[in-house]
């Protein structure tokens, strides 16, 4: 059962969730104990064809953590074979004869998939386009689980940009396998969650619903889940502004909500989280950063002991 | 005899070759197990004036196999102090402060040697402009002689951009050191091999012709070295256009060629090695790319045991 | 007294300079030997928001002499979260959590001291906009106590652009902790010195001059310490070339200048110091540079102790 790819949220059973979380925690206590160096003889690639400092950093610190060497490159679209015309399935067939494990963030849905089909290592999604990004996902369960204490029974309210917004697309995926799961679709009117998604939940039969009020959710929510609206996703800056500013968590929406609840966001934030809110205990995201790499060790580790 | 510097393929003597073959396949057996740990201590650096993410990440996952550290940027010419002024020289000065081994590619002819003048440490070229490129030589010629299983008596079919190739440069002086080598060059008219490539093989007395039916060649050839048309190495879009697309290998090719031949290509192709070749036993441009980890980590260790 | 953020050279008593030029010696050592793995399992991230090849690739080289992972980018304005709305405060926040310690170089005044206030590690500042570079500045002081002898009874040249040159402003202000210092400046009369460095040398009580004469000061200096015109500074190009050539170390200098004197650059330098002075041993800039590992590998050393 153990992990070889990482490739979208679907792939993942509950019995493969419970065991990723399990190590996740002994990465929890491996960083506090001062790391690791298990895989100092394995070499992970990072290529991004989309920049993500972020992402990319993480899975970097991950594999440090775990004592391996890193090699990569921070903008693959602009430097790499690509632009002499190389294909991806070429690329990743060299790349595999140099690593150990290849994290791959790219602009094309099914990238990392494609990826897979030709690699000779583990392929770990790290987001295609407005694709997948299930290594976010995970970090997200896992910080519910850590927070909350449960998956099971939760209200969780996703917000803001839902139609361009590939992690709450792999999370609301990850979440039709815990019971009495309620969703709340909050977006503005040019950015709502997909019909793919709500297919998906009807298949899966997890309550959803499309709301408009954040605070009338908020009441009740366990989990609120807020996202930036994408301005790179956007074709026209008309489209963009109708749909910013219109859902901002502040001091005034802490008010009703409960007080075991937390606020949850993939990161970076542009204002749609105020300042304010960090103080409070609900906001939960620079934790949930935190268990990033937590996570992405535990999938290192996993696709090591796989091969 | 041990190497320090790596500059140019006329500095290398056929015991040198001999020798660096010998330790690439010590390097073949560490990885396969399970890398070393023996220069952990080593720092090298990657100065890439001229984006390579191919030939950059084979070195540093290299010197990684060896236990050493990787620092180094992407693009040199864009961010380095070269945009404020500095020479060439002065960067290498200091960046030999910071480095046990300078791995360096430019755009520039005789760019290496410049670095190899004032560095402190070992200098290996990773391409200097039109110039050369010996450790794509190296590891073209190592895959030969595992493939085929000796380097003299060797007839070679050299095809594409012959004129701004360097690693066709490179590959045809270390063939030299071989014994009744035969080489067919089979060029686009207006992207020939060099003179000056014709009249080193003069002087070392090495068979060569210039053929421009591929099909003829390929009946008799042990290595079809193909590489791809430079566009990025032309002046105007109508050189380019006439030089592309006239020397395809496809499986009509396969056909005709001997079944002890191979298949090489530096790689990144754009099209002149149809995708159907790569199922053929004799397509060997992904195995030689592997090589290319080897013969790297061989030049690697050589250099620090030189120092 | 460890230390741990280095934000500024103000924040330097005599007796912490001393510790730290102490750690330095050690850490010569310790590259003699052939480095050191004490920090194996410690992971610094290197944030620069403004390219600096030659600091960070110091920084990383540091890092690695230690056993340490790096982890980074070249080019964080272009590729993080930036450019997507995210502030500082959060980028810090979020890197923290991957990280033992940051290198941040960011464009703005201040930005090291806004990092410091939110990271949960400690902060080195490789140079904020026209603010301070303060590591630069020890590996200045460090160089003229191991060439010299002393940081006490010095007359201190320094020539070119002193109203951009964020060292000369960081060295001056470290210089307050020493004896009987002479500071001669030495600029084009569009880029002097500005005017709340000397307030700051006044109140310490440190004697300096205005002088035009590069000739007259150099006969008594101990050390000149020229600095690059930094064209990326000027707005205007006409001010740019007003700036430019006027004061030149050239072999005409040495001349006039001191047995026992030294030359120092921060480098990189654009012409105004002649090539031709290299050779002479007064000429003591690439030293400096190749100090500039062991003195950050001393504070890379500090902060872990102080953690």
């Amino acid at each position: 059962m153990s992990l070889y790819h990482v490739l979208g949220a679907k792939q993942f059973t509950r019995p493969m969730l419970d065991q990723i979380f399990e190590v996740t925690e002994e990465m929890e206590r491996i960083v506090a104990d001062g790391g690791s160096d298990t895989y100092r003889n394995k070499v992970m690639t990072t290529l991004f064809f989309e920049p993500s400092t972020r992402t990319r950093l993480s899975f970097e610190s991950a594999m440090s953590r775990l004592g391996g060497k890193v090699i990569g490159t921070e903008n693959a679209a602009q430097f790499s074979s690509t632009i002499k015309g190389e294909t991806l399935e070429d690329t990743i067939k060299v790349v595999s004869a140099y690593s150990d494990v290849i994290v791959i963030r790219h602009t094309d849905i099914g990238a990392a998939e494609r990826a897979a089909a030709v690699a000779t290592v583990p392929v770990l999604n790290a987001g295609d386009g407005a694709g997948e990004h299930p290594t976010q996902s995970l970090l997200d369960l896992y910080t519910i689980k850590k927070e909350i204490g449960r998956l099971d029974d939760l209200h969780i309210v996703m917000i803001g940009d839902l139609a361009n917004g590939r992690t709450v697309h792999s999370l609301s995926y990850m979440l039709t396998n815990y019971k009495n799961i309620r969703i709340s679709f909050t977006a503005p009117e040019n950015v709502q969650i997909p019909n793919y998604v709500k297919k998906y939940l009807d298949e899966k039969g997890v309550a959803y619903e499309e709301e408009y009020d954040l605070e009338k959710v908020a009441r009740t929510a366990d989990v609120l889940y807020q996202t930036r609206i994408q301005k790179e996703r956007f074709t026209s800056l008309s489209e963009y502004k109708k749909a910013c500013g219109q859902y901002i968590i502040d001091s005034e929406l802490l008010k009703v909500m409960k007080q075991d609840s937390i606020i949850l966001h993939p990161l970076p934030r542009a204002g749609e989280i105020a300042v304010e809110v960090d103080e409070d205990p609900r906001a939960a995201y620079f934790r949930q950063a935190q268990n990033g790499l937590f996570v992405r060790m535990a999938l290192l580790d996993q696709a090591f002991r796989a091969k």
